[in-house]
């Protein structure tokens, strides 16, 4: 067994419909004025956001309740700024991230630019990490797929700069998690399984890292078992509650991989495809993934066919089996997605590649000579 | 699946010989005047004392090491009171608690004790939980079995006062823990059997009881997997290093168990039973476990199949075929006690059940009339 270092200081609620007595068990947590960052949307139209701000403003320890519901997918530079600005003008003490992955990613990085000198676009561009506390975060994930909710990054795109990459500090765990699954329940069937998709990936990538434990790999399997059994339920049937919950647990138990462990090629590779399209972050994920499992069997043939013996494929010899076998789950679940029909071409590849950015060395296929040329090439 | 919390505030090293690393790398929390309470003996017999001692003096931060080394089985009040008395006078920052579950449970009461003004007796005779942050502790198990190097309790026991009970807050809850499985390589036989019960142990409890929930679940699943296959393997080969690697892995996130969901009836027991005798912590787990079990399965049955199966065996249908696979596991594991062994006999039954303390509405069995005398009287 390898030797590991294992934490997760952040304290997870889960559930369904656990998000009114959660509130109120931490209403301390809730004290003065709190700042909401999110995506407003969807969140608004089906009265979860009101329904949140409302619970809050109610609690009496809570002075005021400010919302900054601007962010958008692969959230931006600039509307950090913007939630910022709002958070010290109103003299905030704590960031609520309520949405998907990009709503909580862009509290974080609001939490630090609120009691910081410099501007947030400093930390991005000069991958700078805070050195002070930066205020607390809690996490309300209404997707399940992200993981965000318990890990320690803040990934943000600036389309000026042609960047999107990720501030990464512990001060940036969220100090409460509300995983409720009954904000999923309106998912719409696309976002429901490539989020659902992402979870996977997390799993698969947590478990092909160098950084693999025992105590990960043992998630990893999980989570792998659980997607595998549970998203063709909701594929089938999007009410399935049931299945809901059970998606929502294996994102979370992500987010404790994500945290400890990391991803792999995969991950980092999204970073630039996102820096430059609107493509969703699970939507690019998917789009690498059967050309970069086919090479991952390369180098550890091994545990991708343990990954295959827990999404109940039979083992393989050869690693064009393996694309094979991820293309045919892509098209089960209805998102056979390449990169060509996001507008990207192969003109545009060497440029992706040079932005590829982040911890490559937990890949063992990062060593390969122009492996990430190969892979965007491969998924066009 | 059931609502749940869950947290993990320890920083975890896992590993084999990993010790002197670690203690490098998280060396700032060794700065300035560290107490080590141990129990001594085996620990200086076989060099590991003097040896961690040394290791930390020679941190440039450190200022000097002092070592409390009387810690007995089912640590003593008086022996806690005299490491806390060292410890004030040598104005002490941090603790560590270096040996099995009773050293580290002493360091616990020792962190509160040091800087409380109250004596520590005023804690454990009436159940008070410390007010302000106490000393951080620093946990180094050296057998596998305690989980106390994660769990929130110090139990203490006070022949005078006929109590053994346990100190519980979050505040206890080690900074970090080094669990380094080479300390296990020299453990005798039969405290490796009976420590890698109490493993057994914490991971049916903990799936028995009220509290459990969908991760704690896993983990107990798999701690039952490992010590099933393990434990029997060091009892045929002592010097099994990747055995003991894995009772130490199973021991480790059994402890995340004790932190998050706690145990049933045996536990609670036990106490009354350290109170009285000299019995160790896990023999006296032993001793109760065929009557629990039994018992159990009447409240529970479909639990009580489900761990047979990890177990490997078949389901049963009456409640007395469990204790009869409970007896011949513990026969099989050489470790067929029962409470007569240590003296105890019928006419103490109604004082050891009135001494029985703690969360009994954790174990459904816990509401059946008077099933605490009926299961001591059954383990005699």
């Amino acid at each position: 067994m390898k030797d590991f270092e294992f934490a997760l200081s952040t304290k997870i609620y889960f559930g369904t419909s656990i998000i009114e007595e959660t509130i109120q068990k931490e209403r301390k947590h809730f004290a003065g004025r709190v700042l909401i960052v999110t995506s407003g949307k969807s969140l608004i139209k089906y009265g979860y956001l009101p329904k949140l701000i409302s619970m809050i403003e109610n609690l009496p320890d809570t002075e005021k309740v400010i919302v900054y519901d601007k962010i958008t997918q692969n959230p931006k530079l600039a509307e950090v700024q913007e939630a910022i600005s709002l958070g010290k003008k109103e003299h905030v003490q704590t960031v609520i991230g309520f949405g998907g992955g990009s709503s909580i990613d862009a509290a974080k990085a609001t939490a630090i630019g609120i009691v910081s000198d410099k501007d947030i676009e400093t930390y991005l561009l000069h991958g700078i990490k805070p050195q002070r506390d930066v205020l607390p975060v809690i996490a309300v994930p209404t997707t399940a797929g992200t993981g965000s909710e318990l890990s320690k990054g803040a990934i943000i795109s600036s389309p000026v700069h042609h960047i999107k990459a990720g501030i990464r500090s512990e001060k940036l765990l969220p100090s409460i998690a509300i995983v409720d699954a009954a904000y999923t329940w309106t998912v719409p069937e696309r976002i429901t399984i490539e989020t659902g998709f992402d979870v996977l990936a997390h799993a698969i990538e947590s478990y092909m890292a160098v950084n693999a434990n025992a105590l990960s790999e043992m998630l990893s399997e999980k989570a792998i078992h659980i997607v595998c059994k549970n998203l063709p339920l909701l594929i089938n049937d999007p009410k399935n509650h049931m299945a809901r919950e059970q998606m929502s647990f294996a994102s979370m138990i992500m987010g404790i991989n994500l945290a400890n462990v990391g991803t792999c090629l995969p991950h980092r590779m999204q970073y630039s495809i996102g820096a430059c399209t609107e493509i969703s972050h699970a939507a690019g994920i998917i789009a690498l993934y059967p050309a970069w499992i086919q090479h991952e069997f390369e180098v550890n043939p091994k545990r991708v066919n343990q990954i295959l013996q827990w999404l109940k494929y039979p083992p393989v010899s050869e690693a064009i089996q393996v694309k094979q076998i991820f293309k045919k789950i892509l098209i089960d679940w209805k998102v056979p997605y390449s990169l060509s029909k996001y507008g990207i071409t192969q003109s545009m590849i060497s440029k992706l590649a040079d932005q590829v950015t982040g911890n490559l060395a937990n890949d063992r296929l990062s060593n390969r000579e122009n492996i990430i040329n190969i892979i965007f090439k491969e998924s066009i």
